[in-house]
């Protein structure tokens, strides 16, 4: 099957994303720290413009960073990009998570029932049984992990004294609630002038996991998609387990009654009994449904022969739409997360790819889904997030997705998995 | 039988204060921010007169917003009304509680061994088995509530996946400890000149309440009254439980050996055995007592025809006190907590006005008084707070108390009720 | 036996350091106070000099305070007092421990996976099953306590309603991550102009311990030794437990291979059956190692007839080394904490004068170890530390512990103790 010319630029975006790591010199690249702990750096205000950074553009394009006041979110700090077509705003105190990115009247992210942007200090994890994440969950893109992600409950690991202890993991990880202790602008002074917000965010203690995320967002200067390239390094002296999960976060507009969802899936598997009832019907939406509880579902997508694969979300009429494209060799499970629920309870759908399913982590590594990473070295994820304004663009993105399907029917499990 | 005068007035005072939210139009009511987070806004110290507001004023007033420093109360804030007569502290980063009343040597509030206005990030609510709370206690009022009040102790809830699981409630609940979102000022330009300040403090997360506190605060230049009103809106799809208590807190030199507390009680119960020891005497204070253990009663209130009553706290020689009057329509219960340990553990007696009694919210649950809010509707809460300088003043208070009570005797319950 | 002169300075100094404590009035002692939450006080940078300060000095000095920026950092400030010889890091955000002390190329302090000064706001004591404590841990001193030290785990304690409740004790306790209330800077203006950096961190709560802390970090201009001298006051009405243990912990370049303790010891106990293996070599430090897990020796060290011991590490080649003073009626016990693990998980030691031992609370209550200061009443603690360049100066403090030790042979200890 020949690959579409599409899916080829897609390959060629996301190698050139990877690429520009190693062309970082003075010469060829603005660079701007923002934030930085270990130099004790931290700027309360900055604007970064074509003019102020000494590159030419054809069109104009800015990066702001600012502090945010009052409530929960005093002494938050968001950085927006805007490329002149759309704004990616990103919250480096909350672990570079990207909050919401609009392009006019459109937008990707979902109108949660937590208002204000929750500063880290000001949240329990493990408050309510493990759920205390969700004090602060209104991201458009939240990362779940490192050390793990998933539901809260009781694990075992290796305390202080080498032997087993019990510990209560919390929901989806710490890495969303702990602020960046690095944050950089880069622009690439040649065109096509990539704009990127990157920084570090460390998971890591005394006895216990050295895990650094370096994360980047990047986008080119009037262009609709934005690519998120992150690594994980470990920096400890053994093997670490680790789970990622990027949990991407749609509401109104894209999220309606009729809006649809598409990936190539070699099987779609329900979490729970709640998700088992609609399993027939997990790839279409609700309106605002009262007394809705969420339906998880676990899916396995195939790719394409670069291992590639696509997630969209598109709208009832078609006529516009949302797509996701990453690496199965990175990111080999997804999982889609429905919960049409009033809006005041918050109208959202979660698209997932992750290393794992979203299982307490103690699953996961029974399941055989958890990963380690070797001392010194790292793992890499790279998605690309697009937005289609016209039926046309959702168009294209359905046949790639098709195209990778092919023939091969999704099979539709109809229990959750059995856990032990 | 016929009420007497006084308490006419006070049945015109709260229905005054509630009627002044619908007469708030720009000509008739000066409007200064404090906070916001909305909008991003943050005074860092303010200082509001009747010169600067533009008011005319026959006695000094002034609302004064500052900034505390050092220890564990670094970036708190506080607002202080001063109506001429009595100074009205309120700290926005502490839900909006109440930390102290003065006129002159007189002070409403009480000396914790809690020295500093503690910031909330600092506190781990669910420390010492649940009791993080009293890290932070030193208010004369304190609002508990209002997903939970009480004592801490496991409860079931509904969790993010339908199902219902267990949650470690903490003692008397989060919003004392969360940092209102939104505060300003608000003076009535036309005599008396009430001045209000007012805010919203949310406890609100995904999978879990969104109950917003309206909180209020107001007072007239050179009166030795202040009023609460108070809303609680349930923004929630669902209809959610809820409680909230008015811990009013008073030591020296309100409180001493002889001080003498009196409302119209139906029933006086005692919470614990070690209450029930006391019950004979739940109306007289000791002086400071080593080895004294918390004393706690139960309280089913009389009301007069209007639903309201009243609670005075009285020195030794009736020379001066303090009352509080609310609806039994509102706040049907109270709750008298006797702490009259050594002035260093602190001396302390809480007069609590609530919902329900401070019991686990599983015991409340249990028992019928466990109250919901519908989805978009809210509750009220109106109470009136007044220092008497005189023992004529008491005087008035007593017989009005007496008028409530009549001829009815409070029956005294011997044992505390049997909790499951 | 007859004290060598070196022991005999060494309790002079002592001596002058607690003496000084009567004798700051203004005349005698420069004072500036730094932070102070009681008159709402905070700087956000000083700089003290011998001119700022108007005191002839013969050589340079200087007490310098900044806050840091960035990560989890953010809001911290560091004391450092350069002596003209050393450079001593003070911590106040972080219970006023000490990050590290450096002469030139010499460093007395570790290479901790944490690299930022976490603020402890952005820590949470309870989590990992109460090792949250680790988050933060990269201090040269830092002191464990005082309500409790030691390993987390469930204990009794007596809560508000009077009863036996249960709570769960973190690791090595609360003080290293509470905020400073007060620090001020003394300088004796008479010769030989000692530098104090003294302040008080609360441990207090309402139904709780109401223990005061007050730190002091002290030395003489081009002095290569200084001085800690605290106090703990309970201010309670009833008597408290208390733990403090000094965890005093040493990396490169002083821990190396063959680097090697020294102290006069009654008898050495490994703490678990891990530390049990090595009993036979408790007194050497490998190379970092792979695998290795921590091995903790309880000992009881002798003294002088002055009641004073001293704990040495040394370097391999034993041309330097590092030392600390104290005395054990205050500090009766002693830890070794032996971490060679690989650099990048921390590659550490410990030598912890304490109280107690760091079994969890209950486990030193039964024991016996386990004390109380009486309401009003306080203790005190002063050690000194001191850093030895050259292999003589290292062979006067070997032959001071020899002198203690005498002929006396320390009883190793085959087995840990029964814990029940």
């Amino acid at each position: 099957m020949k690959p579409c010319p599409w899916v080829l630029l897609t390959v060629f975006a996301l190698l050139a994303g990877q690429q520009a790591h190693a062309d970082e010199s003075a010469a060829a690249t603005y660079r701007q720290i923002l934030i930085d702990a270990e130099s004790d750096t931290r700027h309360e205000s900055v604007e970064i413009t074509p003019h102020s950074a000494g590159i030419s553009a054809d069109s104009a394009w800015s990066v702001v960073k600012k502090s945010l006041h009052g409530g929960r979110q005093q002494g938050v700090e968001l950085i927006t990009i805007d490329n002149g077509e759309i704004q990616i705003v990103i919250i480096p105190t909350r672990g570079l998570s990207v909050l919401e990115v609009r392009r006019g009247d459109m937008r990707l992210g979902w109108n949660s029932p937590v208002k204000e942007v929750v500063h880290p200090n000001s949240i329990n994890l493990a408050s309510r049984g493990g759920l205390g994440w969700l004090e602060g969950f209104n991201e458009f893109i939240v990362r779940c992990g490192l050390e793990y992600a998933g539901h809260p409950g009781r694990d075992v690991f290796i305390d202080n004294t080498g032997g087993e202890a019990e510990m209560d993991l919390s929901l989806h990880g710490r890495i969303g609630n702990i602020p960046a202790s690095q944050v950089e602008v880069l622009v690439d002074r040649d065109p096509p002038h990539r704009i990127r917000v990157r920084g570090s965010v460390h998971e890591r203690q005394f006895y216990g996991p050295k895990l650094q995320l370096v994360a980047e967002v990047s986008t080119i200067p009037g262009s609709t998609e934005f690519q998120i390239t992150d690594e994980v390094i470990n920096h400890g002296a053994d093997a670490q387990e680790f789970e990622m999960i990027y949990h991407s976060n749609y509401g109104r507009p894209l999220l309606e009654a009729g809006a649809t969802v598409h990936l190539p899936a070699k099987t779609v598997t329900p979490m729970n009994a709640r998700a088992a009832e609609g399993i027939n019907d997990y790839a279409t939406y609700l309106a605002p449904t009262a007394g809705y509880s969420e339906q998880v579902y676990l899916i396995e997508p195939y790719a394409n022969d670069q291992q590639e694969t696509i997630a969209l979300l598109q709208s009832a009429n078609g006529e516009y739409g949302t797509s996701i494209r990453w690496s199965v060799s990175e990111l080999p499970l997804f999982t889609l997360w429905k919960n049409t629920a009033p809006e005041v309870a918050g109208y959202v759908t979660g698209l997932e790819p992750g290393t794992n399913f979203p299982f307490n982590r103690m699953v996961e590594r029974q399941a055989g889904r958890l990963q380690k990473i070797p001392p010194n070295e790292s793992r890499r994820f790279s998605l690309s997030y697009a937005l289609h304004g016209t039926a046309s663009e959702v168009q294209d993105v359905r046949r790639a997705i098709d195209a990778i399907q092919g023939s091969r029917q999704p099979r539709l499990v109809g229990e959750p998995p059995e856990i032990k």
